[in-house]
């Protein structure tokens, strides 16, 4: 092994790759341990927290397990292999994957390098500091957001999206996760369960698992009226749900069960969670207004966030709580502060009411709509009769399912000898006899435009070429 | 009442401002209701959302309550009144005052406007949106935090403060409370009792409480035997200490007293939580290092931040676990993002490495040693014999003791009436019977270097003149 400073590469880094590379082809085979932190900092010439790091890294990929007295012990990694989750660099997110070792990357969540309008940002952040504003970067601040951010959203709430609600109403929240965690603050653990799409989105069941609520899972995909029956069933004080197109499956929650559900929540005096995470994405023409809109009684709470169209790394979406969860939550955060940054709120709230918003908005809603129907087409002009596309003309993903019955990770490991990067979903299935095997997600939102056409032909050349 | 659009104060602003003068004043008398959102929106040809946010506002302040089906009702502000906590504005931080109500305004928490690096923080951001850096807007990030923040931080941690860790330890986060938040995922509030400082931070208390753990004061203050004793009895997992000064009472934990911490927790397995919030500022020659830098078991969870010393509005702090728990702290979070946004992150790692810290740190180092020093000089000057000052030299506020006995509301108001905010400590006590009655809190954080002396002859006439 050999480490090289004058490169870009961070010499953890470095050693972490080199080390990564020697677990999977076998140099160090299952069960051997790493050398001494500090034998090979000495050997390579190199700081201890060099080595540290880059150990770090590879307990945080799952390649080694630390086991304090016997240092780092090389795991079996032939899953990971299987598994393209598991190819992601740190600081890529959980469903990012190395670029360096994939052409053709499939993966959701993260952004299209540039998306984020830097440019603009760069300017309001300027005149903000610049300005007499700028005092608001000295004091604590309001706990439920800036108030020129709320009154913000909550107008493009009113007015496009038929939600009445008012600033007051409005916390702004540093991404879907915290928001989930704070929310349960409300409730009690010991006895409240919380409902939640089966199979549903795993960032969310992780957050009500860790914090010790009882999960009650209704099953989507055979048929709302099995999910209405578990969601009866479950005795839920909160639910959690995603009807503009339920994750990961791209199934659109119809009318009459909107209606049902929310008659449930009126009648056990239950809260709905509306994960509106794919609002800003709608290639066709109709499509369903979201449940919050369609609330009378107060049962619902909206959740929305900026993770999709401006930045994941940005860290702030917003919840509208019902007034009198609102005052519950003012209650019990009474003592807390804002866990956004003042600065980054500020900034928002410009962004939003100077025209950027708009225009930005309408860039990349175009360039989306341009990436879905190329990805749509060449599936279906390449593998049109091998396999079923679910998807409801929104969002940034699609499920396709392989006709022959494949199972997932046949199908990923495929697709990775051709270059291409597809994604497993068992792990979006809480009861993992519900999950439907030959089906992989194909996300949209990171790669590149002119890349969705060729990668697509590779896929189809794997599995059925 | 009269609304004026020409004004910089928002609307809804100028509304709550009457009402509150109003409620104060007596013209709405506790028990009556507050005209309905819609006729009183009619009445002043406002919006509806305007009249909202301003009852939300009294809501939030304590001068109205909401009752769904019966609206708005006044409540009894006398207490208010007498209570200097509850005159802050919105946006101004939960210690924070009104500044056009108080002329000397000792209040802690919020710095002096102006201490925030706004010049150096607009050029670091403006040089990292237009690098190709900023392709880290568009992904989501490491869930530990950027390396090279963590770095930044192992590194000042290291060589300044004695603690040996490895920037794999250090997970960068939101601030004190969200940290402790999510640091209690990885206990179990069914069964895992807190052991907390009595009197200690409100703050943290509520995120204990709220997260239905079970708290076990340890009494400090009157004496390490008592403090010990309470915590051999806590039965508790994880306690949370502030032994550098021990907040409120500014009491530095003694050297036998760290060691027998020390050793209940490496007997019992516990964790010992050291919220070093003071750290950077130190105005005598001989003062104890951390906790953390005693710790050979790795029994010491290390909490720093930057909100005394950069931005409390910033939102950034971390927490330096020892591996087993970070192993611990890395499962639970496998699957979240960082709570941190990414370009913050950068942005503090630049401003760290380049220089710009240690120019800032020497800067607020300097003139929080000459508030210090005015302060203590102009109470023993004005107040010598009729006072008791608890204060050690660190911080940014000090409690001071009046020795007649007066009652600490009677100390508030008469300060107030001389224009002057200094603090009750009521709030900090868990158990009142242990609450040293007249003892208020002098915060120096907030005000100008200027105002001290005017202020303490202002505070000494009200309370000896």
């Amino acid at each position: 092994m050999l480490l090289d400073d004058r490169l870009p590469t961070p010499l953890y880094q470095q050693l972490f790759d080199q080390l990564r590379r020697g677990i999977e082809e076998g140099d160090h085979p299952e069960g051997s341990r790493l050398p001494p932190i500090r034998s090979l900092a000495a050997d390579l010439g190199c700081a201890r927290n060099t080595v540290e790091s880059a150990y770090g890294l590879l307990v945080q990929e799952g390649y080694v397990k630390s086991r304090p007295g016997s240092g780092y012990i090389v795991q079996n990694v032939a899953f990971l292999q299987a598994d393209a989750d598991h190819s992601q660099a740190p600081g890529e997110g959980l469903l990012g994957a190395d670029e360096d070792r994939v052409r053709y990357d499939f993966t959701y969540g993260n952004l299209e390098p540039g998306t984020f309008p830097a440019a603009a940002w760069r300017a309001i952040t300027d005149d903000i500091l610049l300005s007499v504003e700028s005092t608001g970067c000295d004091a604590y601040n309001d706990p439920f957001g800036e108030e020129s951010l709320r009154s913000a959203i909550a107008w493009r709430l009113a007015t496009q999206r038929g939600i009445d609600c008012t600033p007051s109403q409005i916390i702004i929240q540093g991404g879907t996760q915290t928001s989930v965690q704070n929310l349960l603050a409300l409730f009690d653990g010991s006895r409240d369960a919380v409902a939640m799409e089966d199979p549903g989105y795993d960032g969310v069941r992780t957050v009500i698992e860790r914090a010790r609520f009882t999960l009650a899972p209704c099953r989507v995909g055979a048929g709302a009226e099995v999910f209405r029956a578990d969601l009866e069933a479950s005795g839920a004080r909160l639910a959690y749900l995603t009807p503009s197109s339920q994750f990961p499956t791209c199934r659109v929650m119809p009318i009459d069960s909107r209606e049902a559900v929310l008659r449930w929540a009126e009648r056990t005096g239950a809260y709905l969670l509306e994960d509106d995470y794919c609002r800003d994405f709608r290639y066709r023409e109709r499509s369903l207004a979201p449940l919050a809109s369609m609330d009378r009684r107060g049962r619902v709470i909206y959740m929305g966030t900026f993770s999709k169209s401006l930045s994941p790394a940005l860290r702030i979406n917003y919840l509208v709580l019902p007034e009198p969860l609102r005052d519950r939550w003012r209650e019990a955060f009474a003592n807390s502060y804002s866990p956004v940054p003042w600065l980054n709120q500020r900034v928002l709230a410009r962004f939003m009411t100077d025209g950027s918003w708009d225009r930005h908005l309408r860039r990349v809603q175009a360039k989306n709509r341009r990436k879905y129907e190329t990805l749509t087409r060449v599936i279906r002009e390449t593998m049109g009769n091998d396999v079923e596309m679910l998807e409801n003309g929104t969002g940034l993903h699609l499920l396709v399912r392989v006709r022959d019955g494949r199972g997932q990770d046949t199908l990923v490991r495929q697709a990775r000898a051709a270059d291409v990067a597809v994604y497993p979903t068992r792990k979006y299935w809480l009861d993992p006899a519900g999950h439907v095997s030959s089906t992989v997600l194909v996300g949209f939102s990171s790669i590149a435009e002119d890349d969705i056409e060729p990668g697509i032909r590779a896929l189809a050349g794997a599995w059925f070429g």
